[in-house]
């Protein structure tokens, strides 16, 4: 649950909740514990992207963006405020909650999207789209194609290309990909990456399904297949991530993820051909 | 058989051929008869429509796209070439064949393209996107989102949405629709469109599903279905289509056309809401 | 009072309504007798200026512009629809009210504006600007600076301008310019124009202020004035406009219209310069 | 008095120079002393702004600005140069004036400009739009909208908005605001805000009216009003501002300023509405 | 000498003189006869070509484009004025001459260019540059690359180009072109083509150097040539030219034009290939 | 001989070679040594500029641009591959060669460009345009006339401008040049500038002919002249460019290269003018 400015948005598990910048928020966990993905952005606003050949609806619809009416505090109490300001965090009190808008109007407000509400689009024919046919929101840069941050979702939806290796393809890129799971199973990993989970790969880093994926989607039959259990993402970001000094040392880093991709076999034989 | 002045270009049911404006050409046919369809661009030349988030690859992909060599005929005969100038033919006489081109450089060339190459993209969880979702060439206009005219195909292809009614919608709209069935049957009539065949439905007259259609549609289970034999196309423009007086007179006109929607009935009770 | 497929609006003097092209409506006289102005819109949708300088607010603003619910009609007797295609009425008989739509969702939907919400801005130091700074809806052409239709309205606004002849300037220009007057009196002719009354200035015709706005502008001790009773309005297009048969044998056609300049006098005298 | 490589500009309080990268110059004092302010542009040259529907005149005309005609010395003496490269100065000699230049053609020239002849545009109905309207010069970023530097002027103006709060609104901003007063009093301060001096609000850093001239403004009667002696004006940048060690340790520090809306109070009782 | 609302233009042979629509003018011959070409743009005004790669000087500069000051005629006695509206010449009489402005500002104004003054850029190298490298002014068209006209003129200049068949080369295109021949010769025809007279060549309209030409510039030592009694021009235009009545009958219209090619031989030898 | 994961590229001297980010590459040298400039590109891909005026050929062409076939190797022994991520150089071991690509498909691969295939463009009459006209490939920035860096070659070709300094101009810019010589003289720098050297002016350095070749070029006659025996390069950049250590210690520096100018006489006398 977020108090913010502009009123209160509660969040489940699949929704996300976008806050702009420098909107004063509070958030009240509802259990004990909440766990999510957060995504710090500094550059343009997320917005739809441009849907091209798909027309006039499709992907994420505006319409299922939920914003806040407004709810205020008339608290005449102690407070901190806590902001980020050039890369630190600032503290100040005051005699009264920030949070006592009591009407507003405009556009510069938070809103939450519930997942669910995708409308999936894929191949109904052969061949694998790239991932940003998957894009939700997107936070451009001033160079198109070059985005400084897409969110990409990975949810629910049928699989049916025929004549073709369904799971994601190897590839390495320019731009660098931050991977967590929200539920299910993701697949271009037959084990290791669970709920809650992140994989990160950085430029020009190559990567792709592991060895057992492969094996499995080689020799499977191409019927259409319904993915259910699952809801992953990505931030696809023109920035390198790096990772923080917790991150390295945490006992759940994998330090063996590049052996998923050892058991990999050679097919061709130059002889042959 | 196109023999245009790029070279010979030979072209079968399923596959289009473009020749750019201003190029000569001969027609050969193969057998003693040859059925198509037609159609006279007088604005952009067609080109790839911008893919937006379908990324990188998907629908038409340039390199499906043939261009023929060079060959040229060195006949010293009389010739006639036929050329249409302001809207009317003009014809002259010359001593020798005009397909005398030994060699060529450039980019404005007459080509091919096979429709069953065209990789089809739609809904894999649920809804309807746009017939641009289709869009196989587009001669755009000054004006974007208002072609001069798109070419459109409705291919084979899986329809798995769910929650839906899968068939066109029923709409009425600012461009004008000329439609033609190339093979098979299309799934937005269920009698009475044949191959060879075409509809007209201009600037803002409605259209959709017929009534049988309807029927079948709102009550068949959703599972994944293959339309496999089929193959539809649309020319979709910014001008309202006239048909010809030999159009208009011909005993093949179905005069009844709009009674394919005169079945369908009230479904809402507004005593009931 | 406009019944529309997408709902009812009902307009009162001094607010406009759009209705889109190909929205089906039909218009109930709230008295015996209403008189408007009716511009019909051959090019792109009327919409918002953009603002540039500016901001994010001033003249309408969106928020203003009100769009019905659905209100739907279940009537099964005999209805004529009539419409306009390709320059020519049509007449069609159904058995049903067409404005039956139960609900809607889309952006294609007609609305109406009360021009008293109008944010007017102008000079508060000298100067005139350009009657473009009036704009409420623009339907814009393929060249910029080049309407295919403004919007403008002159509605009761402060005159500040120091050192400033008030009243719009004498000129000629490219584009055609419709004038009419809802209310009160226009500042530019102190006679002659009134409500109900329209005027006609075609591409390159000059024109300006009567003489005697002239001579009363050009002596007035320039304090700050509010035009109060005045709600004038301009369609201003690329198109020259031309007068009915019907509006050139009309009685109330001014003829010695021209007359009202005669009385500018020669204020120059190049013999002093 | 400016000594430029392309002439003389002789600058008054109340006028503006722009000086172009790279260009040399030579700064003479006419008085002993002289006091402004300076901004250094690392981004785009400054330009007017686009009008929009302001239209063809208004804000700053192009046809004030002004530029000298060359001016050379011919001076075989040693002179000093400084330069400003990556950050730090650097120092050259030579044996003759570098202002040694006789002719130029070209449009890279050093300017002036009177902001006495800046024409004021404003809300002559109600409301109170975007500072924005008082642009100057614009040196445009890579993202519109997001200005590296905006120069924005507040001048002598009339102010007769209806049912508005007059002073600049209460607001925090993504840009970076730092404001001078070049003369008077500036409208938005009762009291602090004196010629020569300069404010400071960075992103996000909320600001308004004190509570003295909130005060003042909610209860004052809306009759036309010429603010006259003022002459404020703002470098609006997409850059956080970081004052000098000097600024924050001068005596001349407000550290007070914060508390001039101190003694705004709420007006709002939730328990009525 | 075109005497206009902005002052006295005089023009001499070489010269081009543009007054833009709606601009009063009188033509005063300063001798007995006088001869032109006149172009009647019906599009966007004419401007200087975007340079791209040839950077910011080249081809025709701004600076020698040359406006008119203000002449005005107090001469109260009868004028006619004529216009051209909407395809139709129209009269009026006034008392006074319309040539009566005393001063102006503003940027819609007459204005001549000598094209002695065209600095023409082309192949340094081998190869032969499109024509729109001898663009003096381009009247674009809301299509980029399809000008509604281009004026394009062929100066006294260096051919220096190696391994090149330095006259125009043989094509048809999509463009319209009109030339005529100010001074001089031609290079592209080796007779037939005088100053005064004019050719045609409309869309798709094959054409080139003549048999003649072709001959001698295939033979010739490709030595740097000076090109020096030569002047001609061309109107290349979106809109196909339609000679006019008189012109299809004139005595000097040239009936064998196409002869000129008739003696170009076929070099081809398809068996030693 | 580039091996790279496309296939191999030969490339000798007088040819270019680009490699895009991220692929693998392994240099064999034919000879024991060998030398070339090398640029590391940070920002968009290097393209072929528009060519605005010059039209539909010229400058470099695109047909020039030779890709490589695929080329791979078999090769399971240890392999060591090294790559720079974040300015900062990684090594990594595998025990297999990557080049291993069997096939390949896109438009993301290295690629060669023979110099001597440059079409030059420049002037035939009189004047000295931008160097933007040698632009071989342009890497753009965000804002357009600022490059990320231009690579332009100055290539064999004629002189012919007439009443011109035909060397290149005296001036300082806001771009940063880094030019090389690969063979013969450079047409600026009568000596001192040898093939294999390197010169650099940063932002608004100023810079042109040394003394000898002003002078020769002032009194020479200017008949055609063939520059044969060249062929200098410029890296043009938005970036300043920072020499290393061993640049700024090498004895190769050219310590004195300021004298070059030093001989340039001042030819205006005030007195006469």
């Amino acid at each position: 649950m977020f108090h913010t400015e502009f009123g209160r948005i509660s969040v489940t598990p699949g929704e996300i909740c976008v806050i702009q910048r420098g909107v004063k928020f509070r958030v009240e966990l509802l259990d004990e514990r909440a766990r999510g993905y957060i995504c710090e952005n500094y550059g343009a606003l997320f917005r739809l992207p441009d849907l091209g050949p798909i027309g006039a609806n499709g992907l994420a619809n505006a319409r299922d963006f939920e914003t806040p009416v407004a709810a205020f505090e008339d608290a005449d109490e102690p407070w901190r405020i806590v902001s980020k300001f050039q890369g630190q965090l600032w503290e100040a009190e005051t005699d009264h909650s920030p949070l006592d808008v009591v009407a507003w109007h405009g556009n510069y407000a938070p809103y939450k999207y519930d997942l669910a509400r995708f409308n999936c689009i894929n191949s109904v024919t052969f061949d694998h789209p790239d991932p940003s046919i998957y894009t939700v929101l997107t936070s451009p840069s001033e160079l198109p194609g070059t985005a400084n941050c897409d969110f990409v979702v990975f949810p629910p939806r049928w699989m049916v290309a025929q004549q073709t290796l369904r799971p994601p393809w190897f590839h390495r890129n320019f731009m660098n990909e931050f991977m967590g799971l929200i539920r299910g199973q993701y697949d271009a990993k037959a084990e290791g990456f669970v709920p809650g989970g992140c994989s990160m790969h950085n430029c020009m880093a190559g990567h792709g399904p592991d060895a057992a994926t492969y094996e499995k989607a080689s020799t499977a039959e191409l019927k259409p297949v319904k993915l259910d259990d699952t809801l992953a993402f990505m931030f696809e970001t023109r920035f390198v991530c790096k990772p923080t000094k917790w991150a390295l040392e945490t006992a759940d880093l994998q330090h063996d993820y590049y052996e998923c991709w050892q058991g990999l076999k050679k097919h061709f034989d130059p002889k042959k051909r």
